[in-house]
């Protein structure tokens, strides 16, 4: 039997959120709806920290109540606090992601957050959304180094796994916010993760900053995960990381995955169309995806 | 003991024989000396090809009498047919490097010849060289599918090994010309090649067309794998292979594989120097390259 690989699409919150364009609430909904096609059923659509600090989100309250409600499709916000949880179950989503972090150089400048205040903080959210039987989830930021402390000691995350599973998390994930992870430090951190984590399901967040992110996925495919995330056009990145590029393109992780012999679930010629029309039409500038520059191999249907 | 991965720098040959730009004897040389420093110590510097078809290989015989003769350092002249090889030994290449097909669509187009047709003709040039006691190694093109023909049956791939083997070949290349291959394809081919290869050792050429090439490095080191072709600066493709973008940069797998524990003997700030002065001096035009863009972590020291 193939084995499913999960592709949680971020392209309309990670991606969108730093973009220099600024989409209309109708273009982020027709991305929505285009992802949709393409077969996404799990993706980032909104996110509910203060407008101040990502503009670009501002609408999320109105995306989440346009955007087509569809058997099996989950639509996850983002909240960092108390405030932000409230608006995200508020405004309907399907699952709310939070993120702890893994060392306090960017935590302090990201969230004013140690990785003990952020775990601390998840206790106190975590059951405001689980009054709601909302899931939440847990992506950890800067989970393979950081910007500013550099190394990040991989315990660390063992720590963050056992508080977020403690608190009740649906999900645990390791972000590389800065692309600086690589498949042998991957297999590692999941093997410290795992003693840690129980049944509670693990993802992967990597950034192709240093070209390693799809080395890193295939690594932690091999090591079991079965939960990747992804960004359609690779777009994104996070402007409080220096020389962070774009998240890895969804278009080209879904080409490695079912080459691979892996299925997704998702259309690679709808995907790889999507992330055409956000360089032609949505956001007007490139984006950077292999498979939309190469088309895929054999040829996929469109 | 930390496991050291050989880089095999193809950048003076495969590189920049179908860039744009015509490099100068001089600059080519410099940049053979910039790799020098940076710790490279076996490179493709010449193609014996006809200067008709590879124009900027014309110079290949200059280019290996001005190269500089340091103990260690080992140049690789390409060469397809017996004219070649009789050029490449003259030019006191230190090692052949031929090529074999392994599917006829791009065989004939190529080198006008099927699989079996470039493995005969391996069998009486692998002598020639034997005789001047040089070493002569073989590189299969489009060994993980065929722009013209589509899948390549990775038996085809255990075949080449065996004849390669036969005929004295010191290396076994396999190369993903258009950049199509994948983790779990690598292994598999790789199992096959091994059954016939005996001690004759492997080496791995990976494009980063589909951006899969540092996924298929990772997975090829380990399947034991101790030799990994790359080019500074990513530079280098086919005119022939539609789509086929650069190489995989050398500063790319060389910052993967050092911080995956393992030791290379390059020195990464010289080689991430050395595909800037590529961009900046000698080509100017972009060279596809994330370490360029990103730099190292931590920072490496120039």
């Amino acid at each position: 039997m193939t084995r499913k690989i999960e592709i949680v699409e971020v392209g309309p919150r990670d991606g969108l959120q730093n973009d220099p364009v600024l989409l209309s609430t109708e273009m982020k909904l027709e991305f929505i709806s285009r992802l949709i096609d393409a077969g996404v059923n799990r993706m980032e659509a909104a996110s509910f920290v203060h407008p101040k600090l990502v503009p670009a989100m501002a609408d999320s309250a109105e995306v989440m109540a346009l955007a087509p409600r569809l058997d099996g499709v989950k639509y996850i916000g983002l909240a960092l606090n108390e405030r932000g949880l409230r608006r995200a179950l508020e405004a309907g989503c399907d699952e709310i992601n939070y993120v702890m972090v893994a060392s306090p150089g960017f935590g302090l400048k990201n969230q004013n957050a140690t990785p003990e205040q952020t775990a601390d903080l998840f206790d106190k959210i975590a059951i405001l959304a689980h009054d709601e039987a909302v899931p939440i989830s847990v992506t950890v930021s800067v989970a393979f180094g950081d910007p500013f402390d550099g190394e990040v000691d991989p315990k660390i995350l063992g720590m963050l796994a056992a508080r977020a599973r403690a608190a009740g998390a649906c999900e645990f994930a390791l972000g590389d916010t800065i692309g600086v992870a690589d498949p042998w430090r991957v297999r590692k951190a999941l093997d410290i993760v795992r003693a840690q984590s129980g049944d509670m399901r693990l993802r992967m967040h990597f950034h192709n900053t240093r070209n390693t992110a799809m080395a890193n996925i295939a690594a932690a495919v091999d090591a079991g995960i079965d939960v990747i995330d992804a960004s359609c056009g690779g777009i994104g990145g996070c402007p409080f990381a220096p020389a962070a590029t774009g998240n890895v393109a969804s278009e080209d992780v879904i080409y490695m995955l079912e080459r691979g012999g892996f299925e997704t679930g998702i259309d690679l010629g709808r995907m790889i169309a999507t992330a055409k029309w956000l360089e032609d039409v949505a956001l007007k500038h490139p984006v950077d995806s292999a498979l939309k520059r190469a088309g895929g191999f054999p040829a996929p249907q469109a």
